[in-house]
């Protein structure tokens, strides 16, 4: 199998602040450890996608951090963008290097920052995809949804493309945007929704039409940064053209237009980690009543408690349900049940002009 | 007044860990804040002791914090000692010292690590027992208690001495080990116990007769010390000698068994400070919600909580009634009420052979 991986690995998020910050995102933490989740992102492709084959889109800021976390992947397939334009761009530019070696080529693009439970029934669907890939559809993988989360976009499935490597696949009838809870609810119950987690498979050439077809202004500009890839002009053009290029996400600009479109179900334990209690239910599956992950956790009478350490001893003593943040500058010790409000200490910050710290 | 006063800064305790250490103890430590407890034992003497007026025994590993931290305290008036000996040679030579300047001079030991919220009551009662002391008594200052304390030994007043400085001050019937729950009820509802502080006012004089008498070894092998002091000589002697001496406190050694002993009652809102809870209700005393020392603290809805500092910023979101101690190689995060078990911790560390965070 000829399969390639490209990984756009930008954004920032602080809901996972203050581990998390502008200048060192969710995706090169080790969430939930040890590895990173950037390298949980291609650990969990072994056997699909061969290093080589792998394409990693990054910012300037972080292609330091990239390059350290992936020295198998060679340097000329971590391409620095020279300005932040969303995943539309990242993958579509992911997508022509990989035809320019094999156009024929399935290629997957994976979030770098997700987590996903179980990598059997993950690797499973991407197969499937990878089939139905071959008739010239774009394909996602959709979760079986296991609540009426409200930060999810959804996928609402038609029509079944029968079976592919053991999982069913659909037609996507719509993608619908983030829901409220009564829709979302309606969604869950009545069993054809999906939630939409990024993750999409396909022939490198068919995102390559699409792009041309829906999003021509991205294409073009793409196309002539691609003609110079293997000359000299390389960065120069990058440079020059790149910023050009219009900020669009791969669904909206592509997967919510295409004709095409293919949906392969899996229940593999996937989230996208948004927040430390999401985390600690990850680790809770663990078995373990404390959770820590980098630090040294001395618990004394310390019940559903989750460390994100520094290398230094944290000591807990009589306390439960919290989470314990510890970094060079900031230390977080906050309740559980409140993870989601972190933001609020960001904005405080924020409003503070306390940039340093976000 | 030519009043002296001598410090004895020795002792570690880890009741308040991972702030205090072994190698950094309690009173280098600024508890309350700003100002160490070594600094405001000093401070709270202004205008009864001159600095120049002022001795400090201390160990070999504290004496750089302890000059850098009493910059007015003449290099001359720091004693490094050989070896913890305890309080009984400390005092006793400070007595010593003072005695060579002017052996009439009044003089006061003072805890380095004990904290006293009403100053003013405090000065009045120092100056209360230094015109008792002017009759030749060992003068202690007894707090009134304001609970059945367990931890502190206690002191039985007899007899009046009548008023001195607008203070009652009367003779010692006897002094008490820390007794049990049932006995120190009954001591408070007797209304003749006082907590002894260890706070000491006496002549110089009256206090080496003391020890001539009652611990003539300490006595004579201080004397031989002394009698070097202004020769070439000092620190060979203090080099050589100091270890002999027997390691007693000035409670078991003098005060329990001298004949002219009398106390001061005060109400000056003394405490020891021995564990992060006592040191929550002192702050609690400012009418804060949440109390911070060194820490920059950045509160969402967070009550009762006390932040000791590392000069990083500690953000608490949804937590009450923590204890949160960040230092550079230990962060501590307890519940209030279990702060006496934070000696848990130190044991474990201790059976774990982690002697270098203790």
């Amino acid at each position: 199998m000829r399969m390639y991986a490209v990984i756009p690995a930008g954004g920032s998020g602080t809901r996972l602040w203050p581990a998390s910050r502008a200048a060192r995102p969710k995706f090169l933490l080790p969430f939930p450890g040890p590895r990173t989740m950037l390298q949980s992102t291609l650990d969990r492709l072994e056997g699909l996608v061969d290093p080589a084959h792998t394409f990693i889109l990054t910012g300037r800021q972080h292609a330091v951090s990239v390059g350290r976390q992936l020295p198998n992947v060679p340097q000329q397939n971590i391409v620095v963008e020279p300005a932040a334009r969303g995943s539309g761009p990242a993958i579509g530019f992911g997508a022509m290097l990989v035809a320019m070696r094999d156009p024929d080529a399935i290629m997957g693009s994976f979030a770098a920052d997700h987590f996903i439970a179980d990598e059997p029934v993950f690797r499973q669907a991407v197969q499937s995809a990878a089939e139905v890939a071959r008739d010239g559809y774009l394909v996602t993988i959709g979760i079986q949804p296991g609540r009426p989360e409200t930060g999810y976009g959804y996928i609402r499935q038609g029509e079944s493309l029968g079976e592919h490597n053991g999982l069913q696949a659909f037609v996507v009838e719509e993608f619908k945007e983030k829901p409220d809870l009564e829709t979302a609810t309606r969604y869950v119950e009545s069993g054809e929704y999906l939630w939409n987690a990024s993750i999409f498979v396909w022939q490198a050439r068919t995102l390559i039409e699409a792009m041309k077809e829906l999003i021509p202004d991205v294409y073009s500009c793409l196309e002539s940064i691609a003609a110079e890839w293997d000359t000299d002009q390389r960065d120069a053009v990058l440079e020059e053209r790149w910023p050009e290029l219009r900020d669009v996400t791969i669904d909206h600009g592509i997967m919510e237009h295409a004709s095409r479109v293919a949906v392969v179900p899996a229940d593999c334990g996937w989230t996208d980690l948004g927040d430390w209690n999401s985390l600690g239910e990850v680790l809770a599956t663990s078995g373990e009543d404390n959770l820590s992950i980098q630090a040294r956790h001395i618990a004394e009478d310390t019940h559903a408690t989750l460390v994100f350490g520094n290398s230094r001893t944290v000591a807990t003593l009589g306390v439960e349900n919290l989470v314990i943040v510890d970094t060079d500058d900031v230390l977080l010790v906050c309740d559980r049940s409140r993870a989601q409000d972190v933001r609020r200490i960001v904005q405080r910050l924020k409003d503070n002009g306390d940039t340093g710290l976000i």
